[in-house]
């Protein structure tokens, strides 16, 4: 346990990049490691990403998707086939060039992402449209050489899922790229409590190899973006360089459509700047790996301890009974304050206190994490009280999360409203734009904001209006943000 | 879907290496991948490991074992730190010698074990005699650059759990590493219905930088060994040198004693091996992804084959009720032996045959796949009558594995004994050994077999007779096989 009294913490509001990190190693989600730019992600963080994969799996598995296990080093020849997608990595690529005490006569990359790989032998695999519609996911470890690195929001190697299927029309694929972004976003609101954008990205924005790209998009409190989650519609871009083909109804020759789809251990980064405080984590209930802690204060006698932890296990029993993932605390070593601030830090849903005058009273201390709402009730009740509280805080913090995205998105008219906006309060800001790439590049360079997502609501051209930036034709509003 | 009427498969009584890649292909476990010596495990294999997860993970976890994720690139300089684990993995790594479009002022090994990248952060973690015993466990996947190669039983990558524990004291480490041989006896036992042998492995034989290893060694049918899981007293080794430390409850520093346990998805190529048959797979119920498969058989007449169809349903409905894993097929585009060879090839425990006939009389035929035995029920009874056929087959294949296992472990007492049997049918032999490695060597060299284990019912030194291999005092009967 790393000793919190040591050091105190940056405060949120003051420095989050500062608070993020401090955050992050405190709580113990992660750790530095002794890899440039990668990091330890350590039980407490490791557990988050274990609850995202109980809830999308099944998910995943109900639509026919099904889990398979494909090699981790892509032969360069591989990944140089699709041009766009090898611009897109390059910059990236670990590269392994000896093994087994030799040197390799042809280098392999680790992977930044399988399709190269995989879509080798998914045109082995697929002859008929009966093989199709082909569903394939794996959870696995990709590496991304990155230039600055953050604890999960940007690391040299990272854990994700990436789905791949295969379609034998256009407008199927679509609708699977679509459906990702479903469970995505139902994810993150259901589970994560935190209310996202979801839409179409930019040409410039769109994954190497993509003919389009979904991305869930999500508002950082500091006003930034947070692309947590993509999904790419790849037409047959793929299917026609690595020669993947089925045979019709009609026994006719056809490229199939595909797609892909990944949510990445960033989230968690996305989940600690979301809720979290000055006082720590606040972890959502449904992905708490601890829902409730029990504090027991110490007593002084030894008949009064011993009453006072068999109340506590009793109450421990309860809960655990009732589906409720709690742990007992009794590190006496400690002050209570020192352990208070430890399960703060944890951002640990609900906080119980038993002390002796909880037990001549049978009135239990109970305190929420997220607005410290302290309340009482007795052991009998103990379980539906503290699920209660479960229930209405995973709710809270979705509607908190929702009003911090509506405030944090504003509408410019002009330019000069957009730059005085990331000059100030950075924002999401909507703005009919003439969806040109060099307007892109020109705000990106003059206000480090870039185009996030045109939202799914507004892909109808309806609008008959001007670009902010250039005054050109524009017909639909999008919102640009600066990127994490 | 491989087209089984292409080529016949080889028969695992006369050639039971080019048996076991065809059925491993044939039946869409895994296939060869553009990566020397990796392979891709396909859907139906991945999920047997999904299995071997779900069923090992609660049980670490109850002995408060946590999961975390460690970098998979290891610092050259790490690696080197211990001696003997360098010089055990050197011949097989993987260098990543370029990242980011540059070459690496220092060198990156892809994890062979993570031994070295976790003990280095260990040292970090650990201050106190309350940090301890610490028990971390991480599933992921490793790189080992093997020259011959084997789908599953021997690959460049495989995937595996990897756990690492540290204790206070050596007698505490070892008890953890015994536990951990048990929970991959019991797995292999209880889920894989395969008896296999636990026990010390030789010097020779033990882990690079280990004290003890201790083993699981299955035996395959051809008289063979397949090392199928290792667990090892790491003792202080690696804790003097990546310097890791306690202070005792006297306030006084002490290094740790560490423990590290892995089973990989080799286990998979042991499943196939001891169960299959000419035929194909034999799925023990347990792990089996399909459990029971409806086979309707055609009607001519729409009526009919509505009424077949409504039928088929309602019995599949009441097995997936029951938390039977059931498949229907209604493939009516492939013959019905080409329909029966399939789930024979994929070694579907139970095969539910439905026609018309059937339905008349209400008897519905199941045949189980290991012993090709036939029963009727009827559609009241179907749920209960495949439960129980599963639960039978599932004690019968370990029964099965029991014997072969007894039949094909013989003794010898002298070395031209030795040397018959193994030139004959091959078998695991139990023999007296003085335990010198120059012994094992030369047997190794002259009959290919090695040291297997020590049973642990044979650690005690008891005998007093002489080496079969060198006539030198020996105390101890050790079990010699060829190993995979």
């Amino acid at each position: 346990m790393s000793d919190f009294t040591k050091k105190t913490i940056a405060k949120k509001s003051e420095d989050i990049a500062a608070w993020y990190n401090d955050i992050v190693l405190r709580a113990e989600l992660a750790d530095y490691s002794a890899v440039k730019g990668s990091m330890i992600i350590r039980p407490y963080g490791y557990a988050i990403w274990e609850y995202t994969q109980k809830t999308l799996d099944p998910w995943f598995k109900e639509d026919g998707v099904e889990n398979a296990y494909f090699p981790l080093l892509i032969p360069y020849e591989l990944i140089e086939k699709e041009k766009e997608h090898l611009e897109g990595f390059s910059p990236e690529l670990a590269v392994v060039t000896h093994a087994g005490g030799k040197k390799l006569t042809s280098n392999y990359v680790v992977r930044p992402t399988s399709e190269t790989i995989m879509y080798r032998t998914f045109a082995e695999w697929i002859h008929s449209y009966r093989d199709l519609p082909m569903k394939i996911n794996q959870w696995c470890n990709v590496v991304r050489w990155e230039k600055r690195t953050y604890p999960f929001l940007r690391t040299s190697e990272f854990l994700w899922q990436e789905g791949h299927t295969v379609h034998t029309t256009e407008l199927e694929a679509i609708g699977m790229a679509l459906k990702a972004l479903e469970w995505y976003k139902r994810f993150y609101e259901e589970y994560f409590a935190i209310s996202v954008y979801a839409g179409i990205k930019s040409k410039r924005e769109t994954f190497a190899g993509a003919k389009t790209t979904y991305a869930i998009e999500m508002v950082i409190p500091d006003g930034k973006a947070l692309q947590a989650a993509t999904s790419h519609n790849l037409s047959d871009n793929f299917a026609n360089v690595f020669d993947i083909s089925f045979l019709d109804e009609q026994g006719k020759k056809q490229h199939p459509f595909q797609t892909s789809w990944g949510l990445s251990t960033r989230s968690i980064g996305g989940l600690v700047l979301v809720h979290g405080d000055d006082n720590g984590l606040v972890m959502p209930p449904k992905v708490a790996p601890v829902q409730a802690v029990i504090v027991v204060i110490g007593a002084k006698e030894e008949a009064a301890q011993t009453k006072l932890q068999t109340y506590a296990m009793e109450i421990h029993k309860q809960l655990i009974a009732h589906g409720i993932r709690t742990k007992i605390d009794t590190d006496f070593s400690h002050s209570l304050g020192y352990r208070i601030n430890e399960w703060e830090m944890r951002g640990v849903p609900v906080r119980i206190e038993i002390g002796s005058k909880e037990i001549d009273k049978d009135s239990i201390t109970c305190v929420r994490r997220d607005n410290f709402e302290k309340s009482q009730t007795s052991s009998e009740t103990i379980s539906e009280h503290v699920s209660e509280i479960l229930t209405t805080m995973q709710a809270d913090l979705l509607t908190k999360s929702e009003k911090n995205k509506r405030e944090l998105t504003v509408e410019a008219t002009s330019y000069d409203e957009f730059k005085k906006i990331m000059n100030s309060k950075r924002s999401f800001i909507r703005v009919p734009w003439c969806e040109n790439a060099v307007c892109e590049e020109k705000v990106k360079k003059e206000t480090k904001a870039t185009s996030r997502v045109l939202e799914l609501d507004r892909i109808k051209k309806t609008e008959s209006t001007t670009c902010v930036f250039c005054g050109k034709k524009a017909s639909r509003k999008w919102l640009f943000a600066q990127a994490y």
